[in-house]
């Protein structure tokens, strides 16, 4: 239970006819990941968050493409948080295979919002804690956070 | 302003490793169809639909594939409705190119829904206006509704 | 070692602002259920299909919808084949989740191809011998080949 | 004949259950912008490039999301050029719509890849005076490249 992770299968349907995979669908990857990484690590899913007038839309993401994915591939994509600001957070998304080879790193910085206002909310202390006790998690795993 | 026509061009991100459309992709074509349809002809968008508590889900799509399309090839989407029901109606959709050559046929079936029973509903009468215009539309250009 | 499934978590981007499944992501989910099988029971994968000039394209593909779906639900996507022809096969794809619940029911025909002429061609032997094994395995567990 | 620019419109299944453009879609908006870019500015179009073992991979792709998009919303996607590198160049993306209000802002790095030798290659000459064209009429129309 350490660096929150999900395995990726790379399908021919992700890919495109250069046979390997089409640029957008790595963001699919990430956002999925992070999907995942809120209900299992924050312990909030996001249809209850939406329930709640709340959300956590991405203001910003971007990746770097290090190597290119070919149907089959499997990518584990592991989630680390950069940054932990008052309304907002960054992650850092990378997709690695079996032999440690990086394939993409990627950023999102996301924020969390008042929907019956429309205006970004101080990230909710329960969400907090356990956001710092899987940073620190991650960090005693020798992992230190950095900018990309 | 005759039969309902949505032009589409294949894009690379659309077509898979064997350079053809991946299956599904001529599904997003279809539906995006219908939504069109829905907004310029029906005159209600599935926006404000939802936000009255009203949606029209597919209950069943099927398609047949009868030409391979690649990238850049421009298709016209047409949308005819070959059943009106008192809760649903049956979409024929096809995909021609300039040349009239036809390269799938779809079927959509779509009730209406009220959500606040999860029951489907009569089609409003105000839609039912206009879908049967619409319906007067195509068959006066000799397009005879048939089932696919 | 039964019926080939792939285990499926509906992701939040698979849904639409109706909060449910957007109707073309269905045969996402089918599609690379046969493109899995593939892989793991006749032993070809479609990377290899195609540089050897063979490929396995639908024909048609159609989906009934019998119960909605919703971010999170985990739906076990079941393969089965209801039809073995000589250049062409019939796949029926079920959607159940832990309880039994179905929630779609697709049906693939998908036909072999040799690219090098832009033809049908027979199933090849070695898939053929593979493919009445698996479906000799499906029957052993009593479960008889229906059409849709 | 100025920038180049590709209207599209938000399309529900482009849309999360938040009723917003869900997060990756921005990116295939973008990729198709460019793609079209490619056809119709360049003269080229990536089907060809594949046959003659060329490609456009992005080695980079980023996006500032700046409002939320909504299904019907109609955004013009602006393509500039921020950079003309020997074997790679700097897209800039914009989405906007028709009063000027920025919607996204996204930046690719794309290079031009010999595949006979998996190498970069230098951009072919006949495609760099068409691309600096392209940015002599942009910067005649008083737009200046700027990095995002």
């Amino acid at each position: 239970m350490g660096i929150y992770t999900v395995k990726r299968q790379v399908s021919w349907g992700d890919c495109d006819p250069a046979g390997i995979l089409y640029t957008p669908r790595v963001f699919d990857y990430c956002t999925q990941t992070i999907e995942g990484w809120y209900t299992e690590v924050v312990k909030v899913d996001w249809m209850t968050m939406i329930r709640n007038k709340q959300g956590s839309p991405t203001v910003h993401a971007s990746c770097d493409y290090l190597k290119p994915m070919e149907p089959g591939l499997e990518v584990a994509v592991t989630l680390r948080i950069d940054k932990l600001g008052d309304t907002s957070m960054t992650f850092r998304l990378e997709g690695e295979d079996e032999g440690g080879a990086i394939y993409f790193r990627a950023k999102y910085v996301s924020c969390v919002i008042d929907f019956t206002r429309n205006q970004a909310m101080e990230i909710p202390a329960d969400w907090r804690s356990k956001i710092q006790a899987y940073m620190s998690k991650c960090a005693a795993q020798g992992d230190c956070p950095h900018p990309i």
